[in-house]
């Protein structure tokens, strides 16, 4: 699968009080929960929420890796949105590029791998209904 | 003012791992979260959000007292919205009630008073600009 | 059961950047998870985690009601103490007084109405053990 | 300086239900809260707090980079340590490595890069105080 074929995904969130900290920026750890708010919307608006996921597949995923470049930072009120690039789908986990914006500026780069587990942790292969619809994205993507 | 004059203000969010904890549920402090993003938006869809209330007129908000009373539960991926209706403008304090619901259930109640304060954390008046604005708010609720 | 034959129980903690906001300041909920961890710590004391009380008598807490009056403001830095009393022993609910202090300071006050529930959300009477084991607590008190 | 000349600090936490999520573990990005207590108490046992050294040196911290590995799940209850090793200090960053771990498990490692910056951002030298403190501690160190 080719990284470039898939544009990203793209979601707008906003910096509240809960993100910031005593430095009147938003504190490091903070960037990847927003960052899981990116990954999540960009796999609902494929059709798999995580809790139909668990229930239809009995596949929930983990995060391996998680490294987060910080280049800028953001405050209070700031309109930022979380861009995501499926990397790459292997058997049992996915890479992912992702970036923290505030319009053009990047205020982080993070690279995560994530893995597919069952209930008890063990690794499971990614679901063939999730691995489709990524193929599926990435061909609409290339193909305009 | 009359309270009923106001329409709730709404605002649609959405729960992700972050919100949760072991229980499967909402954390029950992260209501105080939703409902903080809904005082925000509220307060920004009148002209006033935090930064440009403290450049221009030096005052931020504090919360004084929070009555909470939690009626449901809120889970992973759940889509809320928070109500917010401004209950009572006094010299230097708002009070609000607000709600977290997911859809017409009502999941948590709370009572809120916010006072005004300067850098120094002494008291300071609602702002004029600030007070005019609930009152159009207001004023053109029961109008409709 | 007295509520003044109970001694407060007595939690350390300190406040770290994720605490605070860009008010410079301990962010309103955040007092809530110092709460919560000083109830914890209670109850640990008493021999009963919240994993087995859950895997023992099928019972955790779901707090019902949280009522918070803000008196003073944590900053960064801050050695706090969590001081917990237990209020009263329902059928199936723990009422709690608790308060945020720094030094003799008190930064919150907190009154919180804890209930025990099955993992369906139904609820349950206390566990007959942890009844005893307040009661002990008590009496235990109350002799000095 | 030689990394191998310094003992790792530890310090010891609890998991609470804060720190967890709907998978039952504790969710991703609060290792990183977790690291960053461990690191602002190996300062702070040299004599270096966040507030005192802004006020004395004019310098505060920010995480320039964070590369973590996940390896294993805490879980709600889990009496875990945060091991923190500095590795190098170079002109105006600090590089460390930190683990958490429950018990000899290791369920995390985290590479971290720390900048010295001014109240405006700007790159700051690592103060001297705060310099010859860590060499301090290495001396001592080697010197067992």
């Amino acid at each position: 699968m080719n990284p470039v074929a898939f544009a990203p995904h793209r979601m707008a969130l906003r910096v509240y009080y809960e993100d910031t900290d005593a430095a009147g920026i938003v504190y490091y750890a903070n960037y990847l929960k927003f960052a899981e708010r990116g990954r999540t919307e960009m796999l609902r608006g494929l059709g798999f929420d995580h809790s139909r996921m668990r229930t239809q597949t009995g596949v929930v995923f983990a995060v391996r890796r998680c490294n987060v470049e910080y280049r800028g930072a953001a405050r209070l009120d700031d309109a930022l949105s979380v861009e995501t690039r499926i990397d790459r789908v292997a058997g049992a986990t996915l890479s992912l590029r992702q970036s923290v914006c505030r319009g053009a500026e990047v205020l982080a780069d993070l690279d995560v791998l994530v893995a597919c587990i069952d209930d008890n942790g063990r690794p499971r292969r990614v679901p063939a209904e999730l691995r489709a619809a990524l193929a599926g994205a990435a061909a609409a993507t290339s193909a305009t």
